[in-house]
């Protein structure tokens, strides 16, 4: 069955505030994961737009987002109990609506407040002083119970289109966020949104050009890609191919994804969104892995344990950072690097060894390279890193690639080749580059 | 001597183009980036704004940025050889500039492309035909040449304002930014501006809400904090305290800085902005330092090994995520996991100990604890966390807090701790908290 697609997408825009996001002090989480929810509701989100803690920058914002047509606006940060802190306000005077004590939900922030300063030993009237003003919002808006001490707002405009602001926080945001959803005004806003369907394929060791060239081929043999919002994104080694649609263009997707399968076949490591990581994780189920890091310097443990649930298949790691380290914790011997120095396949190998015994495990990786901004040679240069995945039964996937980018760049790319190694030897694949 | 301050602020505003952006495929970190630059060049960054790559929403962005009348605006991304590229274009429409082809630029681009088709084996006219778009630039824009294969662009609008036109990649960005900022039209905006003075302030273990008492408590005491622009931002457990100032405003900065100290002193380890990760590099000179991690996975490892050097003073670390491995890696006792738990002040005590043996080191960091989100118990909810650092003359600071968050914030905070108690232990201080 075909869906007829609506003419008139739901359109969103997002405003996080915050002059320690501006100037990037903090990294902002809070505009991509709402974007993320909203995508996933059918909502086109067009724009993203950071601003200073001014009100006349938020204000300008605002209005921009309101003037481009914006069904729902939704803000993060700028709640606290500080004087920066003016979104509540700001978004009254865009919304034209008088500011309130709401006193009910004063009442509540101020308990949740005793029980902070009990805890923390801080004085509870001062905390309550400061937060009053959170209770303070725009006439007519639904309040949503705070996670933090903050509470969040729907705030409905005349125009019929809906402002909901959240807290900064992100522990906050993702707790309150479902309860905005379920508010009236927005309910309104988003019964009107169509879900794109959308899939997302993977790739790794391929450079974008190719996909450019491989999109234009197929294209021109008649696979008509207009129907399509294809996005294609490189992204530490990885490329990344997002492509959505409407319904009714199934076919059209259909045929796009056997064309880059037919060209790239064995670079495509996903076909269906999911992560090296996650794919490890599945992949690892019933193993135990162990990893043996010198220019990653623990990397690569700390994302196979970033996972919940990782205990059941990483054993450990050892990050050997100096010579010595290498021989009393993994075992290798002095006069292999004597022979070959640190940086060596063969090094890379004897520390996988280390690894397999030292922690009894049955696949583990050994990382050996030269991340720099010094240390490297004509014979081997900054980005040299020599990675060897390695099982208890002897057989391994190695390779020595010499990597661009920066210190960050080459360590958190030596780290992905052993991820994307172990997953092939894992399947019983060879790699192919 | 005092400067006046002149009255306009130079104002800026950034547009960071891409989908994959947008939907938090790829996080952005450009935007923070260029504004840190502009910030040290003393522009007033109003606006980063995120737009997904269509034509109308990059359009409209530009056009909310010129009507809020930024002097200056900068977009990254969007010159790939892909059709969703599509920001030369759209910045020529904005500045009312045909678009023309560079003949000398497509030389260059060619000749980079010849270079990579051959060492990458790829074929050389797909490249270049897929490329060629990226020398079609607005009619009298400055071109800067590529770090990969776009080149920049400088595009004066007739308004006297300029746009700045940037590539994705921060490794290209990063290396052309300079070259953009010495052409003519730029630094005739430069010239206008004024630079800030700034002052960065760090302290662990305060709750945000007691500094906005302080600030209450110090402007009441009569110290204008109106000539000073303060932002205060909790960061995973660190509360930041940005303070700029235009010349003129150096005795309330003094002030409040004094104000800060008699209130906050203990917790206040950071006067000069320092971050807790350079601190620790300056003080581990002429030591060895080790990590034993359960919980963390290697993350403080992989953060103490970041910085280029570290060589000099990490000798390395273990993960021992099992129970097994802390006692065949780190030889803590099968009786005290017994007796006392896996996640113990005894065990993290114990690791230390294994630690500093087992990597030779002077200084350990052991640290055990229930990142969940399962594992957790009354007596030991998720989050509680054991931390110790111990030297190999036997002195040591362990604490064993409840930390709040998800798995990822009790991960980061764990290894923070760690680090700050690293800090205090070879400054000879106790722990204030």
């Amino acid at each position: 069955m075909t869906i007829e697609s609506k003419d008139k997408p739901v359109r969103a825009g997002i405003v996080v505030t915050g002059t320690e996001v501006i100037t990037g002090t903090i990294e902002d989480k809070n505009g991509p994961w709402i974007s993320q929810e909203l995508a996933g509701l059918g909502v086109e989100v067009s724009h993203i737009s950071i601003v200073a803690d001014r009100a006349s920058d938020l204000e300008a914002a605002l209005r921009f987002m309101g003037d481009d047509g914006m069904d729902l606006i939704v803000t993060s940060g700028g709640l606290g109990p500080t004087a920066d802190d003016l979104t509540a306000e700001v978004v009254g005077t865009f919304a034209e609506r008088k500011m309130v004590l709401d006193e009910s939900m004063e009442e509540k922030i101020a308990k949740i407040l005793a029980g902070f300063a009990r805890r923390l030993n801080f004085d509870a009237d001062a905390l309550r002083a400061a937060n009053r003003k959170q209770a303070v919002v725009p006439k007519g808006a639904t309040l949503i119970d705070p996670a933090g001490t903050a509470p969040g707002l729907v705030v409905p405009v005349d125009d019929g289109s809906v402002v909901i602001v959240m807290p900064g926080p992100p522990r906050e945001l993702h707790a309150m966020w479902p309860k905005a959803l379920e508010t009236a005004p927005v309910r309104e806003v988003l019964d009107r949104a169509e879900p794109y369907a959308g899939v997302m394929l993977r790739l790794f060791g391929l450079p974008e050009s190719e996909i450019a060239k491989s999109l234009r081929e197929i294209e021109e043999g008649g696979v008509d890609l207009d129907a399509l919002e294809i996005t294609t994104c490189l992204r530490k080694g990885e490329l990344e191919i997002e492509v959505r649609h409407r319904p009714g263009a199934e076919d059209s997707l259909t045929d796009l994804i056997a064309g880059i399968d037919e060209r790239h076949g064995r670079f495509l490591f996903s076909r269906d969104g999911a992560t090296i990581d996650s794919q490890l994780a599945s992949l690892l189920q019933g193993h135990k892995i162990a990893t043996a890091e010198s220019c990653t310097g623990g990397l690569l443990a700390a994302r196979l344990t970033e996972r919940e649930g990782a205990s059941a298949y990483v054993s450990g790691g050892a990050v050997t950072y100096s010579n010595e380290s290498k021989t009393t914790v993994l075992g290798v011997p002095v006069e292999l690097v004597a022979e070959h120095g640190a940086v060596s396949p063969e090094v890379a190998e004897a520390m996988a060894d280390g690894a397999l015994k030292r922690y009894q495990a049955d696949i583990a990786v050994g990382i050996t390279g030269i991340a720099g901004p010094d240390g490297g040679t004509e014979e081997k240069p900054v980005g040299y890193v020599c990675v060897c995945v390695k099982t208890s039964d002897g057989s391994k996937l190695a390779r020595d690639p010499v990597m661009p980018g920066t210190r960050a760049d080459i360590r958190e790319r030596s780290a992905l080749l052993g991820m994307h190694l172990t997953r092939r030897l894992l399947l019983g694949e060879d790699f192919p580059l």
